[in-house]
């Protein structure tokens, strides 16, 4: 049977698709006359300058500040590859610039910058932010990926959102949903392997969404184990996580698993197992995110038991992939001329996704294609929407 | 008779072409399939990042940051505008990033920042610098220019060329040089208007080239005359062109014309007029530079016995315009992997402006047309070869 569907991919076309950058830039005009550039360059541009010096405001309708985002990186937490710097990112952050515009027509452009401080970095952002009208942080590693996530959006007057973080959760959350309605499952437990980026805004929706997905208990579980209000080697983010989950005793990741209806692991490869999985209740739903490779195998996942398994990587079944949900969330901010990614937009953007392939729900078709390309104008809608309850 | 050609422009043809920006951002590859996405993005992706960070230098072959140039301004000095400010000045830079990909297939991206500190520029400029290959500073005042571009220049291992200066000098050295061609004038006094960006860069590629333009004397003028080690109230860069000019004497603009037979203004609108030309020597050669305003207007220098008469307009004979060289010097700089573009490059690609040109050489061609689809080429072509002699 073919469950897991393969991809071809040899180094070789991976070479010449990243040949010279994976983006073109080109004029929308032609000029090939002294009509054409005395319009597009001086004297005629001289008019929009003045006008727009006139009344900043029109910026937004003659440039591309109106129209066009960034996606910015220090490189330190490259997917499955960490710390690898600013410049071997661009990759990534080309690619994320790649598809926001084949999927959702959404003009990007990628900037790295190799700078760990985080004060110096937010500076940065901040300097280059008038040129744009969102930001997509990506791939900066956690803790400091929450403080400038936080600063940024204070400080700024355009929407700042760390997709390694929101993406994740609202593809997540949509996953979960249709899986829970799938199984009937109730007043679950769900276990999240993970406090990083991914996990700490999974856990956050989660928090946020307890009745709506009858949630009876959330679970956070970093490499030493449950957070919780017992522990005193907690940073501010994973404290806040734990006051939130209302977890107060010391618990093992392996007694954590006890009793838990859910798994979504959102950390390393290998860090689960049959012998795990047997731990947690009959059934459980299994997310093994960790990209490229999961927590677990789908096969061992599905032979322990498991009734749903997803994943984050685009050659199985379930896909759990932050492209599902980036494209059309940014076209709605942009579109809305929307300050700011609130909980209510991620939410939003969630449930479209959700109700959107329910028609087709099944155990293994819990999310939509990301290759569907509905699915931005879908979530754009839903954004925009919600953006003015 | 149509001595002056008029260019048609509208506001509604410019607003048009401004509408949402001048610029389009887009995929090289398109995304349909679980292939595509798994070449572009990840896990293939993953690949390219692993190659980079092993070694960076793949950056350059398998990112835009190897192909692609920034046009980077604090919109302080923008073209007969002044200080506008950064976000007014984005047409502009979106105008010549169209220009590079038009003329010269060179991509290029518009960055502008908010920011009155030389350090602060700097230090935003040194920042984003690992995402270009070269960077066409834009639109600084004097004398902030000029310390920018030499500590960027000297910090940086990537080009850092600001255009108004050095664009301006190549064309009009250029021009210059065919026009002496022309009027078969020797030994020559040169009086240059503005010293400025434009002015000293003008400056000081010709006290280079004394020789092979057979130039007596170069004579420098700000708003209080003749800049000489006589005056005490020059900046660094001022005192400089003084000294290599080797003035010495307080002269006023007026008493700087005299005896002179090439007048090249950088300055402002109606600051020559037909008594002032009368106190340079016969037929004398007039640059009327400054944009979109002439310092005379063409017709009136010619009624004053003007030979040959230049400006920076596209809707007169003789346009003396940045257009004409950046795109080749860019291209040139980016295609060599050159480092500096240093004063050889700089006269190489005036040369080969003027080389080019030889044959169709008249009064009302001193130059070739902007739009002359092989220029690009020929000075890139030029700018490689200098880098290597």
């Amino acid at each position: 049977m073919s469950y897991f569907k393969t991809v071809k991919m040899n180094n070789q076309n991976i070479r010449d698709a990243h040949k010279g950058g994976k983006l073109e830039i080109r004029s929308k005009n032609k000029i090939t006359t002294m009509e054409d550039l005395s319009t597009v360059y001086t004297p005629g541009v001289g008019r929009m300058c003045l006008e727009i010096a006139e009344d900043p405001k029109k910026a937004k309708s003659y440039t591309m500040s109106g129209n066009t985002m960034a996606v910015i990186s220090d490189g330190s937490a490259v997917l499955g590859l960490g710390d690898i710097g600013a410049v071997a990112s661009l990759p990534v952050m080309e690619g994320k610039c790649a598809i926001l515009k084949e999927f959702a027509g959404v003009q990007a452009y990628p900037l790295v910058f190799q700078e760990n401080d985080v004060e110096t970095f937010i500076q940065y952002v901040k300097a280059v932010a008038i040129n744009f009208s969102a930001i997509n942080l990506e791939d900066i590693s956690a803790p400091r990926c929450f403080e400038i996530e936080k600063r940024l959006s204070e400080e700024l007057s355009i929407p700042v959102m760390h997709d390694d973080q929101h993406g994740t959760a609202i593809v997540t959350f949509a996953a979960l949903k249709g899986a829970l309605e799938l199984t009937k499952k109730k007043n679950v437990v769900v276990s999240i392997l993970g406090a990083g980026a991914g996990g700490h805004a999974v856990a956050k929706l989660l928090l946020e969404s307890m009745e709506e997905l009858s949630i009876a208990e959330v679970r956070v579980i970093d490499s030493k184990g449950l957070l919780s209000s017992a522990r005193s080697d907690l940073n501010p983010y994973k404290k806040e996580l734990a006051s939130q989950s209302k977890q107060s005793k010391n618990m093992s990741y392996e007694e954590s698993l006890i009793g838990s209806d859910v798994f979504i692991g959102v950390a390393t490869k290998d860090l689960l197992n049959k012998e795990l999985i047997s731990k947690m209740n009959n059934n459980p739903i299994i997310f093994a995110l960790s990209n490229p490779d999961p927590e677990i195998h789908p096969h061992e996942a599905l032979e322990a038991g498991a009734s749903i398994v997803a994943t984050g990587r685009s050659d199985y079944p379930n896909q759990v992939n932050n492209a599902l949900a980036y494209p059309g969330v940014f076209k709605g901010l942009i579109e809305g001329k929307i300050s700011s990614a609130t909980t209510e937009i991620k939410l939003a953007a969630a449930r479209a996704i959700y109700e959107y392939n329910k028609p087709n729900l099944s155990k293994e078709s819990i999310l939509p294609s990301i290759l569907d390309k509905n699915i931005p104008k879908i979530i754009s809608e839903a954004v925009v929407s919600a953006s003015k309850r």
